[in-house]
């Protein structure tokens, strides 16, 4: 038995069913937030929560009260066991009729625990065949209407590499399909701005909240392809894998030994005692 | 009771649930056509098909037969009973689990009907916030990651209009959140290009197709906000609405009153009794 929540119940995943009339289903109208969670709590959740706020204001989509997501947290970790899961918090507007004209409805809510995928320790990138809109006010909003992210990650698989980096109009580096940048260079670390038209990553955020721990100064600024080319190392970020190296961009390798030695010291800046908290 | 078709069977709308791990819910991965259909079949049915194969085929989707989508559509259509309807074609890829390397999955297919919502002969419409990227391959692919477009034509609503007009990255006209445009000039009507970033609309096809039979030539062309500004007449149509009149921009007034005269030498190409094709 794989335990989910669903709307306020623990059902079997293989019993969890979202009505047909779904704006998750039909029209890709949703948030999610994919979260670390270990035996002492879920990784940021604070800050998982306050995002998805932020994306449900910018989009209009009505959110159920916080009390009642981490009241359901609490349920499907008891539900799942302890031990290290990744755990996606789905909200959608419901089944709200017409698109164009909701009406009030009911959010529904998915929670889903799973086991943690091996972590790949050193990631290959190609710069994506699609790219972000730095002008899209529904950028950082992390939606449901995901399909791009998955076809560009795929799409970089059939050319032998790991991730896809995404390039804006402007052509600057802008993050992953599923993860954030940090190049280093000396003792900085940059990562491209929100305004590039990335998703504002959770771990991004506690590394730029952190870095001076390490005695690495970290900023966000525009990043182009040869700063990339030309970095003494380059990482990716998300919260589930927390942090590993990029080696390669389209098959030319990136860096020096530098990675080795400043990736631990990135990893010591994630997942805390403290960082993990009860729902 | 309201009928729906959920993977081959009939169901009443209130059962038709979705496994919660679907694509099309978490990812937005699927299609969906939308339909007209009458007593005597569904609009233009082959051209529908023929768009959502071209669509799976771009995002790698495996698609049932086609034979079996037809055979779903003549089942739902007997069980709604007669009459005008919206039918709606979705089908995702099915609960396929690692997002980013699936697995061979059976699609979830879904069709409802429903009843054609009254039409609006005299539209307004803004620019919409967003835009449309002319170099994202995936741009002609009509995926059930639809939230923008929701979300400009709600904006657009917000500015008393009633449709949202994107424009690229090169400031070209595009298409509406829900329609494509048709600027007339003299004798001639433009459409903007596929190249453009737009949808291939059913509607649209057919009145390049045919325009000539009501004495205009049709041709795809970039075009830009002055071009509308300075038209005869606009028109804005989809596969449910036909063709409507498109009358103001930003508050502006469009056109003369060829507007009232075309119109209906517009719609007299549509819907004719043979396009209407039993599935």
């Amino acid at each position: 038995m794989t335990p989910v929540w669903l709307n306020g119940r623990l059902l079997d995943a293989s019993a969890a069913a979202i009505p047909a009339g779904d704006f998750g289903f039909l029209y890709g109208e949703g948030l999610f937030e994919t979260m670390r969670a270990s035996d002492e709590g879920i990784a940021y959740l604070d800050r998982h929560l306050s995002r998805l706020r932020r994306s449900a204001e910018r989009l209009g989509l009505p959110l159920p009260e916080e009390s009642d997501l981490r009241w359901g947290l609490a349920e499907l970790r008891s539900a799942a066991g302890g031990g290290e899961r990744r755990v996606r918090l789905t909200v959608t507007r419901g089944s709200a009729g017409n698109p164009f004209d909701p009406a009030p409805a009911p959010p529904t809510v998915l929670i889903v625990a799973q086991p943690i995928p091996p972590r790949l320790e050193r990631w290959r990138a190609v710069y994506a065949l699609l790219r972000r809109d730095e002008t899209n006010p529904l950028r950082p909003v992390k939606s449901v209407s995901y399909f791009e992210n998955l076809w560009a990650r795929r799409e970089a698989r059939s050319r032998e590499a790991d991730e896809a980096l995404f390039l804006n109009s402007r052509g600057e580096l802008v993050e992953g399909a599923a993860t954030n940048l940090f190049l280093l260079k000396g003792e900085e670390l940059f990562t491209p701005p929100e305004s590039a038209g990335g998703l504002p990553g959770i771990s991004r955020s506690v590394i730029l909240d952190r870095a001076g721990e390490i005695g690495l100064r970290a900023a966000e600024a525009p990043l182009f392809p040869s700063d990339l080319e030309e970095a003494d190392a380059a990482f990716l970020t998300n919260a589930v894998m927390g942090a590993a190296s990029l080696v390669a961009i389209e098959g030319k390798p990136i860096g020096d030994a530098s990675s080795e030695v400043v990736l631990p010291r990135l990893r010591s800046l994630l997942w805390r005692s403290e960082d993990f908290q009860r729902p």
